[in-house]
């Protein structure tokens, strides 16, 4: 430890809390959370920062995205005592991190402010390359699907899910929550106008359970195979069992779009 | 060899000339043209098409882009004797091929059909993300410039292009050709619907010289700059040194988007 360091650490500091908003790329992670093996986004922003703080930093992101999910605006907060202004921090992360992570943003924050238990809501992003070929371009960050889908039949299956349920059926293996019941408060299927563009499920809830979105991805493109028809899916929900509902979409297609506080 | 191969090539054989439409994310290959060491993608279609011929494949490709580049629609052809059907071959390739390579379409071709000398011309596009935080999803695909460009300059420079020039000071040194005289039909930049998505140079021409898209994106971009005004491209053309230019715009921004017949 430099003296400069010795003497800012016995001095009262000012505890700071900061908020980060980050894009990534998530096909060369683990997941956001640190693991002991392989590269996790929040050990590389702790690994970071830590030099910066002149000690250990702990990163609390708003969702844990696991390995190959990517992010537009994952959230992460954390407490820190270094002087260093918001956009220069913003700009000293660029540098250190690798280009598949991105701080888009970085504010001072409220000190109550938590990146996970201040949120009020999630956007998701789940993508499909119904194309018959796929592209290469698109191998990463989509589902590649085929053959065609019924997307008017996906719309309506969709509809059955807006509001508030029981997903307890859509919920992944190994978790441990005391309640199922979540709110959606969006649910749309939309294409971009290029002609490559793919097929996009835009969801919004107060919350996810784990694998949530890419079941229910999973379990509309089975409608839109003609595999169930769309009324199916009140069946699904009513049924509470994760084996009733389709198979999980694999994660490249999955994003994280915007926390909502 | 199986006994119905040897049958096979015993046999008095057609000739076929094939040509396949192919679309490819550049960045793991060496470029398009076999090397000594590293994967090229003729490398790939040439050891993918060995076993169902039964032998040897020399193929062709319209342009051979360099490491990095990307294609949307490159055009090869081949001389052919096993007796599959173009859809058929198309499928085996995508089954053989990695996903970064994708044969979009198999033809039947008249037998002087050569992808490279039968082209009229070519369409490229160069591909910029301006944002000031670059995007961790088009690093790849992009270019990334800062600070911002002034896209009117770029505009007006890009006219004084377009038509018949001698482009000599746009072309990148270890090349030999015997004129450096080529036609530019079309260049525009424009940008598409989405808040992120990149600036685009689309440019269209019977023929281009080596770097000769990079070249110009990487003056244009200087002119953007304000570097020069926009008046200075027609005192670059006129110098034909190469040395007046701007710098080579990196491979990963430019896309072979299609071959003219």
């Amino acid at each position: 430890m430099s003296p400069s360091q010795v003497a800012h650490r016995t001095l009262p500091v000012a505890r700071r809390t900061l908020k980060l908003t980050i894009a990534y790329d998530g096909t060369p992670f683990v997941g956001w959370q640190r693991q002991a093996r392989g590269a996790s986004i929040q050990g590389l922003i702790e690994d970071a920062l830590r030099p910066i703080e002149g000690g250990p930093v702990a990163v609390h992101g708003a969702g844990r995205t696991d390995a190959g999910v990517h992010a537009l605006g994952q959230v992460a907060s954390f407490n820190f005592t270094a002087s260093i202004e918001p956009a220069r921090l913003r700009r000293a992360l660029n540098t250190i991190l690798p280009f598949e992570v991105r701080v888009l943003d970085a504010e001072e924050m409220p000190g109550d402010f938590h990146a996970r238990f201040s949120a009020k809501g999630k956007v998701y992003e789940y993508r499909i390359d119904d194309a018959s070929i796929a592209s290469p371009f698109l191998r990463r960050y989509t589902w590649h699907v085929t053959p065609a889908l019924d997307v008017d039949a996906m719309e309506v299956a969709a509809g059955a899910l807006r509001g508030t349920h029981d997903f307890a059926a859509f919920q992944g293996s190994r978790t441990n929550v005391h309640s199922t019941e979540r709110t959606i408060h969006r649910l749309e299927w939309s294409r971009g106008p290029g002609p490559r563009d793919p097929l996009v499920m835009e969801v919004e809830g107060n919350g996810f359970l784990r694998h949530m979105v890419r079941n229910i991805a999973g379990t509309l493109v089975g409608i839109g195979h003609g595999k169930w028809p769309p009324g199916e899916i009140d069946r699904i929900l009513a049924s509470r069992e994760r084996a009733k509902a389709g198979a999980t979409a694999p994660p490249q297609g999955l994003f994280l779009k915007r926390v909502l506080y």
